[in-house]
């Protein structure tokens, strides 16, 4: 038995070493060398790798090319809060490797953004005076521990903030996930059963997916699962899994711990009609003529060194962020009868993502992502396609981000800001029949909006804020891109006893769509007219009125609530216990003596109904309440805290506000949670229609009256005239 | 005693009629001659008048003509759903003239429309085929009495259909509520009074308001009350009430039955800074370059026979309705694989408005207005105006209706048919740094949209039904205009003890927006896949799973429950108790098995608190859930009842739900609500910036993939070369 048993070890030992070769040869290669590096999407095989499926494009379908690339190497900031530029990053880069707590050790950034300056020091700056001191927020490992370091640009002085005892570790990055895609190739089991189940290696790929945490042996390890699918015949893979195949692997050492094989007898779906690129349909369906947005005198928004948006009556700051996607600063509206610019927002951003599966069996269960926290939202925001994701005469913002050894990299166009217009109307008034006054005033309704769109694997989140005129704010969440789906033995639901207990919904053959939630949390610091704010419940309370007062019975009254303190402002709505949300500055009134305010108007509500204890919901406890208030505090930004991955839950929005601190005339930050809940059906087969939600921030008394009364209405001599493409 | 006496009264007298006199020199007359009546826009001065105010209209300031008139006198029907023509409307006129019913009487015809053929018969009729016997549907008022007819147009024949015992009246006629803004003056107590709160009558401008219905002492006459307003120095007269003022008039022989006169001691708000017409404003803020929808092609829609809309994948037939406003019928969309055209919803249409005001005090307690019902909501639409309700490219549908008399006569540009193109997205996916792929697929978006918008006095509707590739309808309600507003002493909010005393929020002066509820009510008779479907809700539970099963405690589980009748059909939406809400076909499923469907979306809800048993609550009891379900009943259209003016709320849709009929595999209808609770603030005056709100119609599992897989994205040269105009 031993020689036979020896001559079978060899065999197969040498047959597993060929396959990890070929298939090393066809997957992404590590980082290159950082000369390469500087524009991401254009140079560099890492992030965004050559497509592997050779795209057929036919030669009259020019798309149209990004625009210029901004010469990076030689910006320089000149705002307190523009990011760290290319040199900065250099700086940054120089200073830690030759620091002590780095220098000739293995370590990794995981993150290099900007230390913002205190927010007084900004609020009091102004331009033409020279900048703070630029300092660089940095988060390491390094020797299995997590640092939390300021560096100081012109110093150089590194100092280590203690974290103190708190579960979880830095975001990935982008070089852990890819090579954790790798890392199960090493292993002769998992690469034997990927073959046993009729897949190639070569069409393997695989998807790194963040553990969660649910218990004491996942402790002290950075942990991470990774699962794959077939890519033969198809760009969407995501439709092809190796369904319950599960390689738990080692994120530091890339070791593989454990392979979990559930799904032997499930097959891998069909690849037919699964590729959703244009290059790939057999034919397609023209529905509309051309129609497009066209504005013949050019935009009217500029953009000032790089960073300050200026349209119409808004102001903002402006920048890429590699975990929250895009960052608003400073929004600021005009006054249409002082002129002056009024504070509505010191700082606006996508704090938290979470998205549980609702599975609980082997290769699901732990399926609970925190998009920002542990991936990356900025990160994983990739080039925005000119005319399809965002329309004619917008302005593309790279963004800058650092590589895990500091190197700084471009994300070309990864933001955008256009005019938006849909037809429809800022406000309106025509005199009835009733009164036979001939009277049509009519303003159209342009607004102005930033857009983004990460891919965090499969999912496509487009994230718009959008600015009225009027003086709202719209924050606006577009789902699209693909499900994560599951294989099943199933071809039909006449074969399922319980439907119920598919989880989901059967899409196609062999496809389960898998019920799930999305959780968009935002950190909202409101300024409104100054720092101080107090957080107002309007509700709306039935009252009675007796038979000698009124033939009417009931009617509802607006019973204002100031928020003390932060048990006061976690907000659970309920449609019968309406209220509106104020943040109205208590020392500022109008003429006739209403506080100044702007209120957050819910929109797509979705309420998390997990289990309070359940391990994904103790970190996700941000999601268990709408509306959250929080005094200001630069260190609670991130609503599932700093070190999201593998978290315990132990610093999350939700311990911060159980701390019950004064808000009432404070400088106060609001946080408001989106939700969605899906239950997926055939139309998202095989990728999904957009579905969106929003909620505003929307001025309440903030102006003296209506701010736009004056503006024009459209004249015909106002518009264009277009005639198509000669090209065409 | 009596000499002087005497001799004051014939003074007053004198006075008096002189007033009268001169004010109606200056009101709105009664209506004109028939012949002039046709285009009532551009000829009468009933239902569009001469606008009393000289607007001071520059010469460079050239508005876009609206498109050319058709020519309504030669239109015939080319469809059973088409509405009564001209022709069709003199030949009704002439039946009803010599009808035993009306002969030699004094009558009034509130309502003149088409009745629509057995659905039966509507389905199984082809184009080309002639067209079913054509009937008006008429609701007219003679001797006191209501009679609701069908008068056959091809015999002659007029049947009359006993309607039981129930309560109310028919919506009023324009001619009603106009004949009741004159009625007051008719009192020396109204005018003197009005002289005396220091407002020349020749400034006067007067609203009917439906009286509602609150006790037996209001039965048996038709009741309205008219408050009036000063028109002095700007065309916003709603901002200068006349407040406490109330006259109770008997609709039917325009006499003064009553004049309350509660705030003597309340001044009239000033003018200052309330007109809102563009010609009035000192100087204007031009925030922003043109932006245009251009489509160098033309539109991608065309109106067959006048009302027959198709583009893109859909198809439907389109009418304005003077009750409704506009209905959609048979709306169906293309399967992109089979190529036929499925049904989705056989009819769609605004079923009734809900307004209660909260403020129980004498002059406000009953304004809880239907304005379907009681007002018209199509009567109440006026002509849209291009490039600013609608964008270029629009195409406009005249409504044509008849008057109290049976003369018809057309609302011009009432309903408008556009593309919008917002710059958003209709499905996406990049492929993120960890697979590497360079994939970059996105399709833009363009919807098309239907909209009216009625300007019921001082509010404005904006009702859009907006149609998208991927098979969702959007149903989205838009509210502008002016706010209803009360008269106050206060001129700050210092002065007030207790501000939620004002039952509303002190905007300016004077001038107090008053609490109130919005609650549109939406008709959908939904076809999918054919008349008979079943109402699902599908229930979003939370499970537990046991420690043994899996690491993760709770998930949640999609529960489908078929609804077997009315009752459990009757939904109140609960943020933590989450259901889907589908309409499917129980005999027709997919591919793989799931019964094809579409799911209401909600949004907007805001769920009406006044107590069941008040009387306004009672009629307007179809607000009672967010959603219901009907079997469908030809008879059953009008969520209030048919005879809505005074109604005690006999013949709501909560009374015929609460029959409890079987709707299970039936052909059912679904009614959603929408809802808004609006407690004003400042920015509302003197014209409020446009609140939105709307809910979706979303294929779900209807298609077996995503049926816009195959549309190309936007190639640069599809798009139009445009410059500025160059007259501008």
């Amino acid at each position: 038995m031993e020689g036979r048993s020896l001559l079978r070890y060899s065999f197969f030992l040498f047959f597993t070493l060929l396959l990890i070769l070929f298939t090393l040869s066809n997957l992404p290669s590590p980082p290159p060398h950082q000369a390469e590096m500087l524009d991401c999407a254009a140079h560099s095989s890492w992030c965004t790798s050559k497509n592997r499926i050779q795209s057929k494009k036919p030669d009259f379908l020019h798309k149209p090319t990004n625009p210029s690339p901004r010469h990076h190497s030689a910006a320089v900031p000149r705002h307190p809060l523009d990011p760290l530029t290319v040199t900065e990053l250099n700086r940054v880069q120089k200073i830690i490797q030759n620091h002590d707590f780095f220098r000739n050790k293995a370590y990794a950034l995981h993150s290099v953004v900007l230390e913002e300056p205190e927010k007084q020091v900004v609020l009091r700056w102004k331009k033409g005076e020279s900048l703070p001191p630029r300092k660089a927020a940095v988060v390491a490992r390094v020797g299995g521990a997590s640092l939390v370091l300021t560096v100081d640009l012109s110093s150089g002085d590194v100092v280590r903030h203690e974290m103190g005892q708190v579960s979880g570790y830095p975001t990935m990055t982008v070089e852990d996930m890819t090579s954790a895609t790798w890392a199960p190739l090493a292993s002769a089991e998992f690469n034997r059963t990927v073959v046993e189940r009729g897949v190639d290696l070569a069409d393997l790929a695989c998807l790194p997916i963040s553990t969660g945490w649910f218990g004491k042996s996942e402790e002290n390890r950075r942990l991470i699962k990774v699962q794959c699918y077939s890519l033969k015949d198809t760009a969407n893979f995501y439709m092809r899994p190796i369904e319950g195949l599960t390689v738990l692997v080692d994120l530091d050492t890339n070791e593989v711990i454990e392979i979990t094989d559930k799904g032997k007898n499930i097959p891998i779906p069909n690849a037919a009609n699964t590729d959703y690129r244009f290059t790939a349909q057999n034919s397609y369906q023209r529905l509309i003529n051309p129609i497009s947005l066209e504005q013949p005198k050019g935009p009217s928004f500029t953009v000032e060194d790089d960073h300050l948006v200026k349209w119409a009556n808004w102001e903002f700051h402006l920048k890429p962020d590699p975990r929250a996607g895009v960052i608003i600063s400073q929004a600021m509206v005009r006054d249409p009868w002082t002129g002056d610019m009024r504070n509505v927002m010191y700082k606006g951003l996508t704090s938290e993502l979470f998205v549980p599966y609702m599975d609980p069996t082997d290769a699901w269960y732990f399926k609970t992502y925190m998009d920002a926290g542990e991936y990356g939202f900025g990160l994983q925001a990739m080039p925005l396609d000119p005319l399809n994701d965002c329309p004619r005469n917008a302005y593309y913002m790279d963004g800058v981000f650092a590589a895990a050894d500091g190197t700084p990299y471009v994300r070309s166009s990864m933001v955008c800001v256009f005019e938006s217009y849909a037809g429809d109307v800022a406000w309106r008034h025509s005199e009835s029949p009733i009164t036979g006054m001939e009277i049509r005033e009519v303003r159209p309704k342009v607004t102005l909006v930033v857009r983004m769109a990460a891919s965090v694997a499969n999912y496509d989140y487009i994230i718009d804020w959008e600015f009225q005129t009027d003086g709202l704010i719209r924050i606006k969440v577009g789902l699209s891109g693909i499900l994560m789906i599951k294989g099943t033995t199933y071809s039909n639901t006449n074969q399922v006893n319980n439907q119920e207990d598919l989880y989901g919904t059967l899409l196609s053959e062999n496809v389960i769509g898998v019920i799930h939630d999305h959780y968009i949390t935002f950190y909202l610091d409101m300024d409104v007219d100054g720092s101080n704010n107090s957080f107002v419940k309007v509700n709306l309370q039935r009252e009675y009125a007796s038979p000698a007062e009124s033939p009417r019975m009931s009617y509802l009254k607006a019973v204002r609530k100031v928020a003390k303190t932060e048990k006061d402002a976690q907000v659970k709505i309920q449609l019968y216990d309406p209220s509106e949300f104020h943040v109205m500055n208590p020392t500022k009134k109008t003429r006739v003596g209403n506080p100044v305010g702007y209120k957050v108007v819910p929109g797509g509500t979705a309420a998390n109904l997990l289990d309070l204890n359940d391990p994904p919901q103790t970190r996700g406890a941000f999601t268990n309440n709408q509306i959250w208030v929080t005094p200001y505090n630069a260190s609670e930004q991130w609503a599932g805290g700093l070190f999201v991955y593998q978290s315990h839950g132990d610093d999350t929005l939700q311990v911060w506000s159980n701390r019950d601190r004064a808000i009432d005339n404070k400088d106060i930050v609001v946080w408001y949670t989106l939700g969605f809940h899906h239950v997926p059906c055939q139309e998202d087969f095989p990728i999904m229609p957009t579905v969106s939600s929003s909620f505003d921030l929307k001025p309440v008394n903030f102006f003296e009256s209506n701010p736009i009364l004056n503006i024009p209405p459209n004249f015909e001599n106002d518009l264009p005239v277009c005639k198509a493409d000669a090209s065409a």
